[in-house]
């Protein structure tokens, strides 16, 4: 969920969500950045138009006297805010699709301004009917009475409207489909908790929220029929999302459950493997603490990556705005530029 | 840790570790039956002393003027305090055993107190007896370099004295092995953060502290070369043992990492199996909380059962006080009550 209106970037702050709403207003870089970073702004289709809009905004605030200027600027923005995450791809994506509209233009500063922003726009606007397609695409997976176990958050709140993930499952539910979703509640940062939760239950749609760890058991007891999950970045072997993602991933196909992953196009990244990608890791604190509450003895060894990869060994099939992708597909991803 | 001074039964309170030392003096039988229930006493070798304890506690209180009226004093104790916890075998049979012995007396009230004080003291003596038996036992499954991932606490607090997985990790450290740990945090209840963490830190033994939902990811990248847990209660075909252990056998199957079940033999319930065992399900507040901090939405549905059972096939040996159990034994678990 987000907005550009007039230089300024509205959307909510996701770290106060479920008990605050609180929207926030974006109108300089750096704090654009601070949001990216502090995961204000989160969920990777939404990090793509986040880092378009955070160009558009070195744009619109813009005092340079040339084109090549101003290019300067909207170059160092760019670093900055692709700084902010090392892992999610459609960071550097929304940066570069609006960094190279800015440098094809060949006219005045104010036409260079005004394209940057529509280019941002247009993002924005992709995002949204990417999702629409994502959720019809993927509804015809799930079945009426399907209970649906969901990791992380990639929902209204992830992206710019309706969701990957959450997409598919508000789609089927559109549909009439009488579906139940189990959330993961996703420690450190407890998206699931916080923001699965929050949304679906906001949607009327049937949610249970477990912790990670029960999500053996749930399916151990028969109670999950399919798995769906966002991703952060889709390499030829592997799907990057959320840490704890990979873990759900071995569950579902030691319990014969199939697991979906519903992410748009601008989350593939064809010419990197596994192998290639740097995982981030984040602060400590995020695990020794929750909110105001400290959970583990001071001056311990902590290990807090944010993403993992799942090998696509374990992946039933790829959701994307244009088709899904089966298991017979994936070969294809090391030799295809999609 | 849990130790009987004239009617006094002395034990930290594991609600408040690690940010406080509190040491907790049980006089009645309603408050161990009050610490039982809000896991200031967890850990089933504990129950089982503290079950005995507060038999004690109820022969030591009593006004009881026959020995039948003192007999039914103590069943109406044993009552209470196994009600407490469904699953933990331990804690019925700390109870049984005591309530046994308090049958087998043919004695005045004066005697049979006595005798009652005594297997409640006996039952902790052989506790700390038996972890290092155990600790000795299992140090062989343990080589120098191990990293050994841990889930929940089996550990000194979790038992009178030293631990069941803990204490194989403490007898492989005692005799020189350098060894590592990585804890899972262990949700909702984060016994591994705030126990294992504590215990191990204060040991000098190296631990790292990692959410549940990321052992996939460390085994995947070969950080961990053992998993080590203890057992709430060991049926024909299952471990039973907190949540999430099942997800983290599965796991350690799926990487071929040997997954070991610590726990003596009055953990054993050999005349049940899987099915038969009710799982315990505990407050949502529980997941909905940690400590001050809401972490959810109000008014949603919550799923929060306190234990898994891991089936046998995951389980590479199960380490005792007399022998350790590979797979080529767990057959006779079918036939033979131990």
């Amino acid at each position: 969920m987000i907005k550009w209106q007039n230089g300024t970037v509205i959307t909510p702050d996701q770290t106060k969500l479920p008990l605050q709403e609180v929207t926030i207003e974006i109108q300089t870089v750096e704090q654009m950045a601070e949001a990216i970073k502090t995961l204000r702004i989160r969920g990777a289709p939404l990090l793509g138009a986040a880092a378009g809009f955070g160009i558009a905004i070195a744009a619109y605030n813009s005092k340079a006297k040339t084109p090549t200027q101003l290019i300067d600027e909207l170059e160092a923005a760019g670093i900055l805010i692709k700084h902010q995450r090392p892992t999610a791809v459609n960071l550097f994506w929304g940066v570069d699709r609006v960094l190279n509209k800015a440098k094809s233009i060949n006219g005045t500063i104010e036409e260079l301004k005004a394209a940057v922003i529509l280019e941002a726009q247009l993002i924005a606007d992709e995002d949204t009917a990417q999702n629409h397609a994502i959720g019809k695409n993927g509804s015809v997976l799930i079945a009426d009475g399907d209970t649906i176990l969901t990791h992380c958050n990639a929902g209204e709140l992830a992206t710019v409207e309706y969701g990957t993930a959450l997409g598919v499952i508000r789609a089927a539910w559109a549909e009439g489909k009488k579906i139940k979703v189990i959330a993961d509640e996703t420690r450190p940062l407890l998206q699931g908790a916080r923001l699965t939760a929050y949304e679906l239950k906001r949607d009327g749609i049937p949610i249970t929220l477990i912790t990670d760890n029960m999500a053996a058991h749930v399916m151990s007891k028969g109670l999950v029929n399919k798995v769906i999950v966002g991703a952060d970045r889709i390499v030829q072997d592997a799907i990057f999302n959320k840490i704890g993602t990979y873990g759900v991933a071995v569950l579902a196909h030691e319990h014969n459950i199939p697991f979906y992953v519903a992410a748009p196009k601008s989350t593939f990244d064809l010419t990197c493997r596994a192998v290639d990608v740097t995982i981030e890791e984040r602060d400590p604190s995020e695990v020794t603490h929750i909110g105001c509450q400290q959970t583990a003895p001071n001056d311990i060894d902590i290990y807090n990556p944010a993403f993992d990869a799942t090998p696509l060994k374990y992946v039933s099939a790829i959701i994307c705005e244009t088709q899904i992708y089966y298991p017979k597909d994936y070969p294809t991803f090391r030799k295809t530029k999609l």
